[in-house]
């Protein structure tokens, strides 16, 4: 049975400008491939509403699972649950179960729980939030989008609060042979056994190291036997 | 006048495997915003051409300049070059000035231009071809697409050989307070500041560093003396 598929939607001027080097849509990917999830499609957009929105129904109608990651803080530039609530035609507003979360904490740390603050506490209607253990305000899941925070350790906790609950299929394995050649050399051959096992992904990754050529071969597929067969015959034809 | 805009596509199952960290996107967005050039998405799509072809043609529609990383090489997973010439309904074929270059490197490094090899000769009819410093075969430009390496080495010369041929915009600027306060503390009087500069873009990033939570509020605009004006505010507001 084939996998479930996924997209991601990464939201941020920062990534955009170069300002900031995105981590997440990395560690999400590596994730989803031992889960048995196929990530399928990565967008960035910016803080800019009707790209979000846009973005988010094309993916969401692509699909099986949604993860966004960005723009969900107390600032005037978080609009990201606001855009989800529009994407999916529905209401949002402060929802009393994450008000609760958050006056808790803000009152076991001394802070005040102000106007801005609240604003982490808007939740589309028919949502379910998603538990972020590192800094309390909560993600939430409506459809089959999962809306998360995009500050790495609090993204990665949230990520580990959703995947449990997620179907996984057979997980991705992959096994990696690594030729002192140049691609051009082994292309031909590459090719010849990539068609004859079909049922399996072959890629080549190219790399030049003190000025020699080589390629990382690798080869991934659900089913480790069928790895093993093929891998046999790779190195027979390029293992010196 | 609003600057030229730019979009990026990056193609490889490596990085939605989680097997690569894409590097390219990072690069891309930092040249672009110092060449005064908007990147207002990046879609990151797998080794299909279906999906290649619908992303080339979504995104050649809706900017000023699409930029590709990835699938250019010699391998039978390098199928960007025919999906560029798909999406623009245009043949492709090996040209004989890209043909030269290759046999040229080749013969003087001592190895064949073999049949994969020659694939990397292929190119759409009515494109421009691209310098490639590093290792020769060539990126290519047809319509507003710009068709590059995904090996960050080549990507980042193929970059510096186009980008001196785009008219770029004013450079964005922007500066930056460090706050140590969390966010919730800054977001009113934040907004309201943004509100009243509407013209110029502020962004607020949050940081946790050793229990503490602060965070960095970035001002951008293309107009310098805006951004110190609107700075000297921000200091007043938020300067222990």
């Amino acid at each position: 049975m084939a996998n479930p598929t996924a997209a991601m939607l990464v939201i941020g001027d920062e990534i955009l400008s170069g300002r900031t080097r995105d981590a997440n849509m990395h560690y999400l990917a590596g994730e989803l491939t031992k889960h048995g999830i196929d990530l399928k499609e990565v967008r960035v957009v910016s803080d800019d509403a009707p790209a979000i929105v846009a973005a988010v129904k094309a993916l969401s109608a692509a699909v099986t699972h949604v993860f966004t990651s960005g723009g969900i803080g107390p600032t005037h530039d978080d609009i990201t649950a606001d855009c989800i609530a529009e994407a999916f035609g529905v209401p949002i507003d402060v929802r009393e179960d994450a008000r609760a979360l958050l006056a808790e904490h803000y009152a076991n740390t001394g802070r005040e729980l102000n106007a801005a603050r609240l604003r982490m506490a808007r939740i589309p209607d028919g949502a379910t939030l998603i538990d972020n253990p590192v800094s309390i305000a909560p993600g939430f899941l409506l459809g089959n989008v999962h809306v998360m925070a995009g500050v790495p350790s609090v993204f990665q906790a949230m990520v580990a609060s959703v995947l449990p609950t997620l179907t996984g299929g057979a997980p991705l394995l992959s096994q990696t042979l690594r030729v002192q050649r140049g691609e051009g050399d082994i292309a031909g051959p590459l090719a010849a056994l990539a068609e004859e096992f079909d049922d399996l992904s072959f890629g080549s990754y190219p790399y030049q190291q003190n000025g020699a050529y080589g390629a990382n071969i690798v080869i991934r597929a659900q089913d480790g036997a069928r790895i093993d067969l093929a891998m046999t015959r790779l190195k027979a034809l390029f293992s010196e």
